[in-house]
């Protein structure tokens, strides 16, 4: 694995929203980066005080790190003297906080949708759009604003990526079973889940569609420019703790054989894989063999919850060829995402941080 | 409810299959029929001597009756008396056994999927093809066979069949969220439905695709002519005990709106409406306004569990329109269903059944 | 079933904290009830002025009553007309604004815990306590206040009453498995029941210790003094919809077989069953022969969730026998509870909605 | 921790059974273990000569090794050439082809229940009676035989040894909430686990009692002496996949303190601890104060699941205290367990492992 280029010591890095779901995972994914060092723990102001430990319901299944839990959180909408931000935030204040942020001179990288479709904000999948980066460029904050894409979408654009490449995606219908974890810690009650799923996440098949075709997009005269993919989606939460699940048909450009289209996600590298980011999938597309696969109890976790998952590959009679692909939507969905954005952002010498931090 | 037509006393009826998951809804339901009573229980001979209530492992939430409970239970592979058969076999063994039972004179309603193709037997949707009843004529045994389809290819055609009639259905995809007791009692292990889903269920999508289309296929000349629909169907099994919810998306012959669509299904009437049939639901296709409906906890008893749920019509950019449908599986999509075929073939008057038993 | 005595019309009731889990129960069995007719739902200010059909979110698997949809909520703090008052409100508030009702006149049955210890107030289990029903007279408002037993307590109350009186009951060791819906519909996340159970309900180990002995009291001099009965009660919650479960130990004052404490449950009637009323259960206290009953899910509905379910009767060779119990906790152990205490109010003629209604 | 004393190379093990839930813990916690190879794995004739990897339904949520993937899989009942073999048979096979392997020279670490009751049979937890191994030289076996105790009662048993070393234990009252794992992977249907819990375990609630008294027994005159401690066991089925909770109260010899019982299982250490084993956990008590734990999926895996997580220590009115413990089940609880065993038979020498095979 790649050092942090010419730096010894670790980079301080602030996570804001780090009680909820995705902050207690950034937490736990910051624990022993070889790159980045936690430093500061950011909530609400009513927990602004607090020990990590003690505010956090730690909600993960390995224990919270000692030295995390003894972190004092700070009030959210504090400034943070960190260069590098994780925001885990909600989308009603993540705008304003992470604009602040950046104002600052922070590289931001957000789980938040709030600035996801702003026009010089990368919506970045390193292994798919690293280009996108240059957006930053354009940006007229001190520091920076990468976005991480919704938990449903970067599960979808990995398995498409590598397809686009080749053969081109015309059309995409997909119909997603979504994990709990995805609606937060406490986001779905288990009256509403057990025994039941709920055919509808609010502004999610909105998401799915818009954000697809901008990360597929072409960037040039300093805008993104949509691919001309049309994406339908409907979605759903389902009894799963953690874990998409997407049935996707596609219909493509140029024809491909059910082994030209396994090859291309078989070999699908990007820039993660080529700088060898400490964060990165050896294999961020994984085709499993067995009729049943992929589960998201069971394989999930593959490649460390950075991949994506996929199977069930046939000739579909609607649009051409169909699959079931599957993401950690906590880890590659959401925090794991974030950092390996930030790791490319830092590594590829293309983001401000490079700029007030020449120590990198 | 119509009375039973001309007949003052209840037809006998012999279940086959009894004791596993559909055959126990088939004795719920024959509980109290006006038309018909339940006189006949069989399952496997190793059974075979026991009261029913001892060998079924009851597992519905409402007791068992003390009279069924009291039935001694035949063997299946004997021939039965009753001149009508509810047939919950499994498929290994229900193809024979439902062809001697017809031989012998019996009119069998089928629940298996051994004869459902078969070009002189009815796969029937009360609702939807009343017609098809006329291939019983065709069939060469002294009684006759009807099958039900597939649980999943009910709630489908359900919510279909007014769009065909009204617009014509070209293409559809469909994608399921399937319940586990489609899979009978003890077919899916607990160990893989608790956080976690099933992207595989073996032959359902096949099923799905040629069933469709042979349920709304054209009868003339003493033959099915599927209808020309394209079906693309993925299936999944989900962690819910009944209802199966489908993620449907559909490609029209003639422009509809959505007032249009909705019409069709508010309006949809079939030959169980218009002969007031004991186990008709009022509203075969049931429209639920709710953003987040239907859910199968919430709404798989609506009509008592023998209507198509529908929910969430939103136009889809890929093939034109999609929706949301679900169906209580062990119900209108197996006995229930089974249960209304007879009814019909019984009112109608088409079936062998009243030609051996005139007092019909 | 008898009438209501000497009425021909149905008793007007109001119900506080309508839109609630418990508050649904009451609206669900209220509809077509007899004796009663449900006339005002209330709730919180927030909902006051919208129909109930649009403000609660009905959670039951039958459809609401379309009538109750059309109620307009009213605002929980304001006075009610009716004269007999079901409260379902949560405790926070409970204590206040039942006072305020029964101080205007109302006979307020409550299903919160803010007057249960009260003096003067019956904590009422109708086949067991009956006479508490006489405190009433002690009760200085203008109407009166009965209270219903927490969810877990009813239970246990209804296995140990019979016992107690035959045997005398000294000791209990209780572990219970309760439902989510004892919660309220989003009291617990589903990402902390799946895959987990919480071995913690705040105040409920020791709600069971005292209510038990405060239900099995005796009433003289005007006042209840609890049965000398220990009752040590540990309290998990379990992914269950609905159902307690109850594995209980017990020693006995005096000795007694296998076949007599089954006699004591076998023959157990109370007020209810004497005085025939509306939701009294043919059997309160039901054993069941398998050696793996109760289950929540098969047998919670038995007896219409009315009754408590025994079964697994053993020698305890710590205490002396054990069991376990379950019953439905929001039918018998809350609504349908409260609905049962009231029926018995009025029939029996000693509560004060005789006084001011003297149509009764 | 200690290398295997004396030894450069590592232990090769047979592991009996290994398809299965438990096989596959045995198989996933031997993956690069520093004593044990594993070179052969054994299943029933069936499948016999295929890989491992293509007739074993992989179950875990982490990857199969690949060499064991390719390991070709032999008929259990043949003999085996390892020394060390582990058993996770079922037990209606397990006796006698144990037995077998056992007079065939190889000391057998066994997970059934077939010789745990024999009477020079070593039923260890090794932190809790370690000397129970010296009855290994009354085996009249060319090898020996070590069993492996329930896994519902290793939690239990680590949790009242520290208390019973300390203040004797006289009476215990427990009842269980075990998950499904313990019912083997497809033992328990999910139509009876969803919405339900089963009060009943099959020969569960003896095992609790008998083997309890026989573990925490004195071995002398060459016998284990079952210690006097009387256990009641209600034992309940959960939908929990791994992590069996159990609610206790016990009752001491010599009264005790919260903190003293706090301090006997914070100080608790056995050999495996001192002789630093390599699956010892540091703590095999683990206390946590947190008011609502333990909790199966937060806390299961705390200590590689190889601990007793305790909580919520309170008095318990009727016979002292009461307290909540946790323990992984097919962890700590068998293939864990079983493996902590064959570390201490090795480590300690007093297993006749050390005879045969000299180089130890």
């Amino acid at each position: 694995m790649a050092p942090a280029p010419g730096r010894q010591e670790r980079i301080p890095v602030a996570v804001l929203g780090a009680t909820g779901s995705v902050g207690q995972r950034f937490v736990s994914l910051l624990d022993k980066h070889p790159w980045f060092e936690l430093t500061t723990v950011a909530a609400s102001a009513k927990n602004a005080g607090r020990p990590y430990g003690e505010a956090a319901r730690w909600d993960l299944d390995h224990p919270l790190p000692e030295s995390t839990a003894a972190l004092v959180l700070t009030d959210a909408t504090s400034p943070v003297v960190e260069r590098l931000v994780f925001s885990a935030l909600d989308a009603e204040v993540a705008g304003e906080i992470e604009a602040a942020c950046a104002a600052a001179g922070a590289l931001v990288v957000s789980n938040a949708s709030s600035h996801r479709m702003d026009r010089d904000v990368p919506l970045l999948v390193p292994e798919v759009n690293p280009e996108h980066l240059d957006l930053l460029e354009l940006q007229t904050w001190k520091g920076g604003l990468i976005t991480n894409p919704n938990c449903s979408t970067i599960g979808l654009v990995l398995a498409l990526a590598p397809l686009h490449r080749a053969f081109g995606v015309r059309r995409v219908h997909v119909v997603t079973m979504q994990a709990l974890s995805g609606a937060g810690s406490t986001g779905v009650p288990a009256m509403a889940a057990l025994d039941n799923l709920i055919p509808y996440i609010q502004g999610e098949e909105e998401k799915l569609a818009t954000e697809t075709a901008r990360i597929l997009g072409r960037l040039s005269d300093g805008a993104v420019h949509p691919a001309p993919i049309t994406v339908s989606a409907q979605c759903n939460r389902v009894a799963v703790l953690d874990g998409h699940t997407e049935c996707v048909s596609i219909e493509l450009d140029t024809p491909a054989t059910r082994d030209e289209i396994l090859a291309a996600w078989e070999g699908f590298r990007g820039a993660p894989q080529e700088l060898d980011l400490p964060s990165a999938p050896a294999h961020p597309t994984l085709y499993l063999d067995a009729p049943d696969a992929p589960q998201p109890r069971l394989h999930r976790d593959l490649e460390a919850g950075m991949a994506c998952i996929l199977g069930r590959l046939q000739p579909c009679p609607v649009l051409g060829w169909r699959f079931v692909c599957l993401s950690h939507n906590t880890l590659r969905g959401a925090a794991g995402g974030a950092l390996l954005a930030a790791e490319l952002a830092v590594a590829s010498g293309s983001s401000p941080l490079a700029l007030p931090m020449p120590q990198l």
